[in-house]
């Protein structure tokens, strides 16, 4: 059953689908209106339709549509890429976690999501502004009790000691790279993601130089199939390119 | 400070590197031997050497490794697809979900690592021998305290109902659809993966038939980069085919 | 010099470019217009400017422009597809080839540009809008002399026989496969483009029927690459799908 | 009917396959020899047997199989971008063109195939044993007679000028840069396969600070497709990288 707090994911098509909670709101789509209201008390998996008949289902909502459907004031690292971290990071139960920059907090949601009920993931962001985009994500996805927002840019180390994972998200990722170090557990990993070529090769060399091991460089792709009586064939554009996310353990020489 | 029932991640290179606990028990090598009883009281990051002076570091075990070293009977699911399901279906600490068949292991581990502490994973696998085989593989990994190993055929529905998702990596994808819209909550998702275009598209036909909604298909691709100086590029072979990946939500007409 | 019937590449910048010939027509583009006649007497590889004093540069005419810019009534073959043609049919200076459909004339123009000086390329087309359009095209191109424009449909056999290769590309691409037979020299090779799965199996499974052997499917990608300084990446996005190529062999059996 | 000169791609199965002329010589493989004087008078498309009953198929010599075949005393150029080649490049019956260094022939074969019967490719080679090796394989695909075969290696400009098209393959592309523009045509373009990416960042500045324009960079990526009744899937690896290709086209400013 709906509750008044739920997060729901109201999905009518691919096109018209919406993360959101059955407030007093009206929802105003191209196929007609509904009062959000009335999701309370509905069953997930049951429709509801508009003044103008239009369906609409009320589904879970997923890992995949709080990091899709947050307010984006930046770029977002994307599910694509999340996965590969989710597969690579110590993440669990009860990890610790550091990362820096949150951007709009789409891999904050997914670490947040994994580290419950006893982990925390500590997020560092100098924007304000992002950082308060991104707090209000988090507390929409509920999970920002798990999130610690901190509006400073890190240079030389983070107040954290002795974590299992640190995210690197920003510009100049190779001048956090001993900030890094100093935080991660003894062979633990940090993750960094390179949107461009140069960055790439300066973060890794960095890592060379000061103590990481078992470096290693992914792009990771996703296609669409669409399957269709007769019709089936995958999609006619994707996504080429978001970054390369680069992968390291430290060690104690 | 590693002890004694931790598991390690032995890495001297990218083909030697080994997942295993510190036994009393000699690891011989292509660069001389170690005594793992010695691994004991190290810390994680340090270094031990074999009789002939090779190195080899401590590293933490994750995921990553413990799916890629699982023991293999079959065919596993590879971190690439793992990471994608886990960003689209719904995992978290606690969740219920029911995974059939189990293969060796390698997804179970992931699905077991975040559920934990008060959630479940329900395997089922018809052929005993890799039931066996998957049970050992989670108890190395110290995740079969989370898993039920439930040794049968299923055709018509499961016991677990009200789970939050349900796996399916049979062969005939198809003939598990009922069984899956029984067990899941309304609005949860489940997924299937199919190696073959003509499995692709025969469940894709059966999930439309059968109540499941925001039917969505895709592939993952992982190329590596290698990072070096002056000589940079991507590896010269990848991957190129595992299955296909569906996912699909069950609605209540 | 660029003469008076030459074809001439506009090169502005990415996004403004054109294939013409030197005309007494005015070209008007968003930074300002051309007299076209002025291109006359200049060299390959020299700039004109606009009223505005915005830089084209006139460059030489390559097949990429000509497929590119051919004016479209249908979907064309891409050069990525068309390549790999050149590459593994039987095209050659003097080479004898039917094509059916010839839709835009994008394969038509590359089979005509490469069969020259005394070959010949068949072409036959059941629209006779799609034919006149691809015609008027391989005249801009200057390629029509090497082409025999047919409006008809083929069902059970092409007048012409001992022909080096044949290409297909319509919908049901399993139907012309015995055509295609009867036209073909012992041990030559056909391909055909299909753009949906169950196309591609139907033709397969077809051309094992028939006679045809050493039948290889496949798919050509294209990414590109944007080199600018301290910024290379990939491009965002990508073309990820226009069809899957069959090449097979005729035997004698 | 296969005569005593002719080249013949003789076609067991994927991995038996041999391209050849019917030489008074026996053919051994793992399912019986063949003397290949008995080729003579066959008809194309006719098959042969070994001692053993294993039958192959006598087929005509593709561009493909002539590029797949030669002897390799390097790395090659691969249909998928000799194919973009092809379509990019100002390749026709007639053109002058130039290539540097030769490799071992297979780029060489494919222009020498298309500048026929009136056209040359001028090829350039420091190291003699490629060379050689490079002529016997354009002598055995019968195009050696298009191609000027030059042991020397090539520091400010080449003897030629007003050519059509410049391919540079050694691995200091940039440094050919110069002496291709004194050769090309105005409005021309060249190409340059560079393996690194520091390779290609280095060629695409020089060719921008050059007076080359229309510079763009991309790799190809080939996907076989492995067609059979219930079991279609995409081969399950695939070569990730060979290198990227640069195109560029020169102007007088």
């Amino acid at each position: 059953m709906v509750k008044e707090n739920d997060l729901v994911f109201l999905y009518g098509d691919e096109r018209r689908n919406f993360l959101l909670k059955p407030e007093k709101k009206r929802l105003h789509t191209d196929k007609g209106y509904l009062d959000l209201e009335n999701l309370i008390g509905k069953r997930f998996g049951e429709k509801i339709e508009t003044n103008l008949g239009a369906v609409f289902y009320i589904l879970r909502p997923y890992l995949y549509e709080m990091i899709m459907k947050v307010r984006r004031k930046t770029q977002i690292l994307y599910p694509k890429d999340i996965g590969m971290i989710l597969t690579r990071a110590c993440i669990f139960p009860g990890a610790k976690v550091i990362e820096c920059g949150i951007g709009s907090g789409a891999l904050t949601t997914a670490l947040a999501n994994f580290v419950r009920p006893s982990g925390k993931v500590y997020s560092y962001e100098r924007n304000e502004d992002f950082l308060k985009n991104a707090e209000k994500n988090l507390k929409k996805n509920g999970l920002a009790e798990w999130v610690e927002f901190n509006h400073c840019e890190i240079f030389n180390e983070f107040p954290q000691k002795c974590v299992d994972f640190v995210m690197i998200d920003i510009g100049s990722q190779w001048e956090l790279v001993e900030a890094a170090y100093k935080s991660l557990k003894g062979g633990c990993r940090l993750a960094a993601i390179c949107p461009n070529f140069e960055q790439l090769t300066r973060t890794v060399f960095t890592l060379e130089e000061k103590n990481f091991i078992n470096i290693e460089t992914m792009e990771i792709f996703v296609r669409k199939i669409l399957v269709r009586p007769g019709k089936t064939r995958p999609e006619q554009r994707m996504p080429s390119h978001t970054g390369w996310i680069v992968f390291a353990t430290k060690i104690i020489p």
